[in-house]
């Protein structure tokens, strides 16, 4: 069908590497007329026989931005699936030149909140509308139906909402989209969503880790392990994949392709950008940058290898095999899998407590419920799990932290012996944990009234004159601690 | 004396607050003629009177930038120890105004490196010279001898080197001071000092908590423990000084007063940059990070006592205590003292490759043995292993890290036992290490060959079609996972 000759489209989509297409395909599926375009033609073309052959979806293909932008009705909504960076602006700018008042930008692409922003002020001169669209699933999700965090303009949300409400992912209570906020509240989400997916990322490796060294477990048994797990509190995306990742065979030769490929991982720049944006706002998240190391230091694999036979040279056993500890493999699978929920929570924990301290920065006043339930189906992250947390801040949408929630405070409670277990065995077997240690120490961190950071006030009050507070009164208090621990008694013997 | 009835100065120093007015008097103590000047003129006074009573020191004081400039002699050299930030800017902009093609300014703050390349550029107009110039040492260290990190214009170097070399602290191959690099490489350098210390302090609180609430050390026990560590291997100002704290008698009852201080942490920009600088040069410095987290969480009493509560009602025994490991106290202290050592080392690579990155990123060409002995007095961190770390690096200027140095591999090595045995025995008892697990965990992902992170490469592969790379062939690859794990034969029983 060619929407066109039966009018202008719904709306528009530039921008057709695969995701772009996959998302216009969705939305020309979903029934809404929808025209596209590429700078590199050829495209277009791959798109218009991709939209046939799919069940001649109502997608027309334009070949300027001309065409393409008089071919959609107004007030248009323009989606935009390209690089992100400069060839957002050089898109733009194509675009709106054709773009009117009351028309809409919408950029679904990884793009850092503040260059949202700036664009939103460039193109309200010429009284458009912008959102910046988070979209998570992959190509996939794309295609099926994603996780969709619109933020910004709320009429241009609200000219969309019977499009994208049909085109994100469906769970039992709802669509997988939803108005984030205001400003690029909608890229900040997005951004956070791929912290939180490197912290589970990471912590399925260390859980993978730890059951093949220390439990010495096969590919063919870590299937079963994972895709049980997929069966229980773990249920989610990433545990299925992983679980389906240890059965492929090499076509190459024998065995399975897991064990054949080369342990560097890749990245973008959310994960880098999480963690910044963690740190200036005062917000620990030790796991998720756990994580983001562990990929810095995965990519060292010329050092690593060296790292590794200096130390042997230097006298290092072996630590994994000659003090590897006896373990029941049933009960360390068991508690593998308590460790993994527990430093999950964590994890998630910090990732919400971030999106929390910027709403209140930006007055964006985001809902974490909301948050958590766009993201139970679609994304990467989906999981069983989020419904906990949707829960947890139905229950109480000013929750401190998911670690004080009643219910995910029991679940950490019941888990964490098993998790100090795990910890404890990878640390003596010299397998790094980083993130469930993390994890770990994040808890053991925040649940302490009392934490022993009274000696660095005292150390800062004695080198810099920082001054200190008191537990037992008011005030700030500066003491001449040199001078007064020389006049002491205590511990005189050994001055020197 | 007057010194500009002898003629004029050699040096002028504005910003009179503490530390200024300290390196001001440290200056005049070395036989430089000294012009000050500060905004608020009863500073200056304040500044005379010092000078009088400290032995009638070569310093004049100045009540105009004016007045102030002109007492010095050409080509001037202006230090400027002022808040970072706007302050620096409006302070340059009322001193240039009278300043001359070929003077310069010394940035004597801790601040931003990119703010001092601006202002560089920015005076440059008029051809003045500029230094951005870390000091540490705090406020006895300005006075008699602190280390200086002078980083910008070579020149401007040459022309204060007689004076910097004489007012730094001095230890036995040369004074703490020697010319960092180009640009903001001195600001940086002293950043990047910062987070190490912050390391260091979070390591030293860690091995207080442990001692105190695992090894239950009294105060007096552990003022003794300090004090003999500071004779070994861990010699060092703050470890001199935690020895010092524990000694202090509060004033208003019993006890010592480090007890009496509120757990909450205060801090300045610099550890955050420092941790912001890492995740953008793709380094890992989770200990540092580490530091930085405890900081943020320990100003989060309340919530934490929140937490203590609501999870001791969630059914949490008092993990320290009801499951405390019994231990043998000597033991213990000796295994944290070595744990301590070998957290450290880490911390210290980190740091330093940090700036080898950044010196790689900006061709600083930094001399990292240098910046090791320059650090060896007279600033925060100052230590005997310091010692060791400028060795390491005269050894081979091209060190990969630390941790690969044959002397340092071999003190790894030795005290891995202990290290894991206190991370262990912390873990157990829920006691948080969030530094030494740090250390732990990077030392233990940075000695592997093979990390886990293939699996994470196979899980973006299958979402997002990323590729990976092969241990057995070159090139790109990318595998249908997902239709491959329907089609094998493993673990099909588990599939649902």
């Amino acid at each position: 069908m060619d929407a066109s000759a039966a009018g202008l489209s719904r709306i528009g989509l530039a921008g057709l590497a695969v995701m772009g297409q996959n998302l216009a395909l969705n939305i020309a599926d979903k029934g809404f007329p929808i025209s596209v375009y590429n700078r590199t033609t050829s495209k277009v073309d791959e798109t218009l026989e991709r939209a046939k052959q799919e069940g001649d979806l109502p997608l027309t293909g334009h070949y300027s931005p001309r065409d393409f932008v008089l071919s959609i009705q107004r007030p248009r909504s323009v989606v935009i699936l390209v690089k992100a960076g400069s060839p957002v602006d050089q898109t733009i700018s194509a675009l709106s030149e054709y773009m009117e008042s009351g028309d809409t930008i919408i950029d679904g692409g990884n793009e850092w909140y503040e260059n949202t922003e700036r664009r939103m002020r460039e193109v309200a001169d010429k009284g458009i509308l912008y959102l910046g669209m988070g979209v998570s699933g992959g190509e996939e999700g794309a295609r099926n139906g994603p996780s969709l965090m619109p933020g910004g303009s709320y009429q241009a949300y609200l000219n969309v909402e019977d499009i994208v409400k049909k085109v994100a992912a469906q769970v039992e209570d709802g669509p997988c989209v939803t108005y984030i906020g205001e400003g690029g509240s909608g890229n900040f989400v997005k951004m956070v969503h791929n912290g939180i997916e490197y912290g589970d990322m990471q912590l399925i490796s260390e859980a993978y880790d730890v059951l093949k060294n220390v439990g010495g477990l096969s590919n063919s048994e870590l299937a079963d392990i994972f895709a049980e797990w997929n069966r229980g509190e773990l249920e989610s995306f990433l545990i299925e994949i992983t679980a389906d990742i240890f059965k492929v065979q090499d076509e190459h030769g024998n065995g399975e392709l897991v064990d054949k490929i080369l342990d560097k991982t890749g990245m973008k720049g959310t994960g880098k950008w999480t963690v910044q944006q963690a740190a200036e706002l005062s917000v620990a998240a030790p796991t998720i940058a756990a994580s983001l190391d562990c990929r810095y230091l995965s990519g060292l694999k010329e050092e690593r290898e060296v790292a590794a036979a200096v130390l042997k040279e230097a006298g290092m056993n072996d630590v994994v095999g000659a003090a590897m500890p006896i373990v029941d493999k049933k009960r360390l699978i068991d508690d593998v899998r308590q460790a993994l929920y527990a430093s999950k929570i964590c994890s998630y924990a910090q990732g919400m407590n971030l999106l929390r301290a910027k709403s209140v920065e930006q007055s964006w006043n985001l809902n974490f419920g909301e948050l958590a339930r766009i993201w139970k189906g679609g994304c990467i992250i989906r999981a069983v799990f989020l419904d906990r947390i949707k829960k947890a801040y139905q229950r109480n949408p000013q929750l401190a932290s998911l670690i004080v929630d009643p219910d995910f405070a029991k679940e950490m409670v019941q888990r964490q012996a098993a998790w100090r277990r795990v910890v404890g065995l990878a640390i003596q077997a010299g397998i790094s944990t980083p993130g469930m240690c993390a994890s770990l120490a994040y808890f053991d961190t925040y649940r302490r009234a009392r934490l022993p950071a009274n000696l660095v006030q005292a150390q800062r009050d004695l080198f810099g004159a920082h001054t200190y507070e008191r537990i037992d009164r008011p005030g700030a208090f500066h003491t001449e601690w040199t001078k007064l621990a020389r006049q002491s008694k205590t511990g005189m013997g050994v001055l020197h």
